[in-house]
């Protein structure tokens, strides 16, 4: 440990502490240092061994096909001003600190620890010690921030930026068997916090919901306890709730021409106005409570018919391994294997025109309803290229026919725009506010 | 990988697993083996490597001086039976399904995956392919289950155990400054899962709870994020919503003697008939909803002089390092550098009449709460031996003096009696029932 160069203990015993000068070359975060204890988080140079930080800035906005982090605090915002100078302010102050904090580090420089001038601590300082843990922060703007929306038919364009509003960000419409919560549905801004650790996910929403105070409130948030989808090849499929394999024939990150055809916003995709999209996707949340109860006296037999996969090795119903491809043909007593309402064949590209969606969902246990169950579920996240043409239709299909949907209730529902990543001194939907 | 045999393929595709065969000296849960895959999870004799088996049985229940987990899911049940045949028989099969799958296991063998007689699979199966994640499941009975109680005053002892009741174990009295929601609140029987996986511990409630359908039924659970308290001397202290580390002055597993007086429940501290709670203790459970956004006003100054120590080191004020031991007398321009109502000199065993506790608390955060802010605080959980003596007085100064109090919302509240560890061939819950 060099220089550790506390400056002298205040009458009051506090200390000032330089996190540079303090962890220059440790790869810790809290450091016993002569005469003292400094605190402060890992930074960028000295977390490359572990490589726990995902880069904030490039052409695609992190945490689309970044390699799914097991944690997700997922937050939307209405805004609540009318102020575009302070909205755009905002904005400003989130993309510096959400940088930092993708890097390990306070939202400003010895935010958590700095008295400075005796104003509040600018970094709430619980992810302090902590490392970046792969925190990758998603942002992206609801229909609502345009003008009128789902959640509030009357709003006027606040904000002079309905123009720009490209004509896939629309609101979804009503599906079968669903029952939407208007509390968990909406909003006019959107930060999906993905990371390893689940307080470095949720420090990173709440020190961005606390800079927002006065532009924006938290509509509603949720924690998802451990990823359901692989976004790379080298990731392994994992589990849902109903404790089958999820999200096996996935979209990946490897898979670039698929995502340019499916996820990627192109150019032609939007009038000039909307240019600002180009290279971005839309999100599609939805909060799906499972009812798990019934799930669970339901027979394996049943289940496996069901989902069409067998719940072991995740193989498609007739297939040896989890990524055959299913036989939608083979019959077994002359009834066919994968039945005909079976998740697996609803929603494969094959019976939907090719349709294809990349998903980033998380599983989730938000205590019980009070009915003596779990509330339990599935926080569905998914990326595609044009809701209106990919994840619509999907639905209407699945909501419709899939026998799964006896076991599911979907009761929070969003939509946003996911502009593509920031560039080199750009800041979030800078491209929307000045394009 | 040596000797796989999968059973051949049946008609409809699906095989039989036989775990123990197929992960025999594999220190994996998922395995590729040939002509197909293999499914189960890693077992006590393959996980010893890396240690991540806290073991089930002993002289005291795991998951109260077991190095504290990241994780936790905290499960409160009603008891819905009347019939002592039936809960008994419930304990028994969880005392099983809770021993297996602290190892890593399902709850049955095979019974995720085993088609068997096409009843409903005996494991729910989202932990397959997990390790034991140091799961830890601690059992702890409350005052309802013996008959009246806070949640249920006209209750009458319908198991014919009301004699066995232990003096200590009685509701808490209310204390100024709190809002207990009965629907946060009491329980018959409570399971701590701690794990260091959230899955782990999700799926560990989760499958306790249907094992339980007609006997139990979920009145609350709550998720925690990441710990707030160390229990052993080597854990690094961490900290809470407010920033702050929590629990340095915490007793750990280390400290024997402080444990037995003030933790262990001795053999003279009851009568014969509740002797069954000697080598017990007495857990608290109370959820804090913590007021983050007025707290992130508060300047850095303030939130130090009402915790009594730096935010950055954890140091008391007025030392340099977290655990020196703080100084109450030390002054600075004539006032008390700990002020005389900071939360570490209210709390301090010194300023108690020596009074300690064994903390064992988690982070959570639950959504929002309907008006713009996040719905997050401390899940509060401490072991006792006599909690009418210890916390209670502890909690009577700090919810009247303590200056913390003007951030904190209690909203949940319960106790429940720990009994001592189970032995071997013992099922939870044993010398209660039959002692």
């Amino acid at each position: 440990m060099s220089d550790p160069t506390p400056t002298p203990t205040e009458p009051s015993g506090r200390q000032r502490f330089s996190r540079r000068a303090l962890l220059g070359g440790a790869g810790v975060g809290v450091v016993a240092a002569a005469g003292g204890v400094a605190i402060g988080r890992a930074t960028a140079a000295e977390d490359t061994a572990g490589s726990k930080i995902v880069p904030f800035r490039g052409d695609r906005q992190a945490g689309i096909i970044t390699a799914a982090q097991d944690r997700l605090h997922f937050a939307s915002f209405d805004v609540v001003t009318d102020s575009r100078t302070d909205l755009v302010a905002m904005l400003k102050a989130w993309t510096d600190a959400a940088e930092r904090m993708t890097r390990g580090e306070e939202t400003v420089p010895g935010g958590a620890v700095d008295h400075g001038d005796y104003t509040p601590p600018a970094d709430t300082g619980e992810a302090l010690g902590l490392s970046a843990a792969n925190l990758t922060l998603t942002i992206g703007f609801g229909p609502g921030l345009f003008g009128p929306s789902a959640s509030d038919p009357a709003r006027r364009d606040r904000f002079g930026i309905a123009g720009a509003k490209p004509a896939a960000l629309v609101d979804l419409p009503a599906f079968a068997a669903e029952r939407i919560e208007p509390s968990k549905s909406f909003g006019d801004i959107c930060i999906q916090a993905c990371a390893d650790d689940p307080q470095v996910a949720v420090h990173a929403i709440r020190n961005l919901a606390r800079m927002g105070l006065g532009v924006v409130a938290v509509r509603w948030s949720q924690l998802g306890f451990g990823r359901t989808s692989s976004t790379t090849q080298s990731q392994e499929t994992p589990r849902n709730m109903f404790g089958f394999k999820d999200g096996t024939a996935n979209l990946r990150a490897e898979q670039t021409d698929l995502l340019d055809r499916w996820v990627w916003v192109g150019a032609g995709d939007n009038p000039p106005a909307a240019q600002w999209m180009t290279g971005g996707t839309y999100l599609v949340a939805r909060r799906i409570r499972m009812d798990i109860e019934p799930w669970d006296r339901a027979n394996l037999l049943e289940q496996e018919q069901i989902v069409g996969r067998l719940k072991g090795s995740g193989a498609p119903l007739g297939q040896e391994g989890e990524f055959d491809t299913p036989d939608f043909n083979v019959t077994s007593y002359g009834a066919p294997m994968i039945p005909r309402n079976a998740h697996v064949r609803l929603a494969h590209p094959d019976n939907l025109g090719g349709i294809r969606i990349l998903r980033r969902g998380y599983n989730f246990t938000d205590g019980s309803d009070g009915f003596g169950h779990l509330d339990a579920g599935l926080f569905f996240i998914a990326f595609n290229r044009d809701t209106g043409k990919q994840f619509v239709p999907m639905q209407q299909v699945l909501s419709r026919q899939d026998a799964m949907t006896e076991y599911l209730i979907p009761n929070g529902s969003s939509v946003f725009a996911i502009p593509p990543g920031v560039r080199a001194g750009e800041w979030w939907g800078q491209q929307l506010f000045e394009g």
